[in-house]
């Protein structure tokens, strides 16, 4: 790649077309949006990076990113500690809190299990969950892992693993998307929406 | 907005939202990204933001942003000095020169005239460019403003501005792009390419 802007300029493009989903026109566009912001601003931005990677912390309950262990949602009396849903990532946790309809406890899994990926049980946080069962306060784990094959096989292996502590182990519904036109839903979706019918009251 | 992550993560997110073409989805995609990225590579777009912003320097010549001063391209005794290309932006420039093809110098406006935006002939780079004419190595000053109302009132401004000083001054060719399909040009352009038709040779 040319260098025509100089070297500082040039590499913050480059810095920038490293991150996901970002061309070397986006890039090119961002490293300018910063060059005319005000310094105060630019720091912001750069400060906010290291920040968030040096202050990177784990909730010691639910293994979930955050800045105070245990979490404000681990910490919450007022949530119920008789369910916790399990969620691969922090940002399906977001996703279900933002339904504003859960208000149990989460595990972050970090992953789910893909022989594929090199991703075995081990790498994920479920010597952690089983840590948390052992007060005997949880009634119900709630697999909420991706509704594809890994996640399919995490939520088996969850299931398999917690059944024999007396802990109910739900998977989250499949079926058609609210909103969707049945038309462009796949085949594997309509025949799970079918199989889990449901009678009209 | 929740904080859903801890204060250092959100106000990452918040800080990548507020760049152009960035929504919270996408903001959100890149912290989770930085977090878990090697905290060497974080440093490195941390570092890369500042280091743009605080060594911003402008060629004395063609205005263009550049490390050095006069920069590659005026520094440069293979390009011809009896051309000066003037641009509206560096991407402008960058552009042009990618195409391989033009050997001549640069301006750089630093936007166009826009009395919708507030943007006079004194906030641009003119005077500079007419200080560069004064050693009469000058011969031709080719307009290559954007190809909108904007960037053709600018063109006209120079062209008035520079023919008295003997100069020559040209306009970038309108017409139809190459590779395009007739039927989706406008028909301002059509017209243009109508006019500016020429000779098979």
């Amino acid at each position: 790649m040319m260098n025509y802007y100089g070297e500082p300029v040039t590499k913050l493009i480059e810095e920038f077309s490293k991150l996901p989903g970002i061309g070397y026109k986006s890039a090119q566009r961002l490293a300018f949006h910063i060059l005319n912001m005000p310094l105060e601003k630019a720091e912001n931005l750069s400060k906010a990076i290291l920040e968030a990677k040096l202050n990177l912390k784990y909730c010691e309950l639910c293994q979930n990113i955050t800045d105070q262990s245990p979490c404000k949602i681990c910490g919450n009396t007022k949530r119920d500690e008789k369910m916790i849903m399990v969620v691969e990532g922090p940002r399906d946790m977001a996703a279900y809190e933002k339904t504003n309809e859960y208000f149990g406890l989460y595990h972050v899994l970090h992953g789910s299990i893909s022989p594929m990926n090199g991703v075995s049980p081990d790498d994920l946080k479920i010597k952690e969950l089983l840590n948390r069962l052992k007060d005997n306060k949880c009634e119900e784990v709630i697999a909420a892992t991706n509704p594809n094959v890994e996640g399919e096989a995490t939520a088996m292996y969850l299931s398999r693993l917690i059944k024999p502590l007396g802990v109910k182990v739900t998977r989250i519904a499949h079926g058609v998307p609210v909103g969707g036109d049945l038309e462009y839903v796949d085949e594997i979706t309509l025949s799970r929406a079918f199989k889990g019918r449901q009678e009209i009251e």
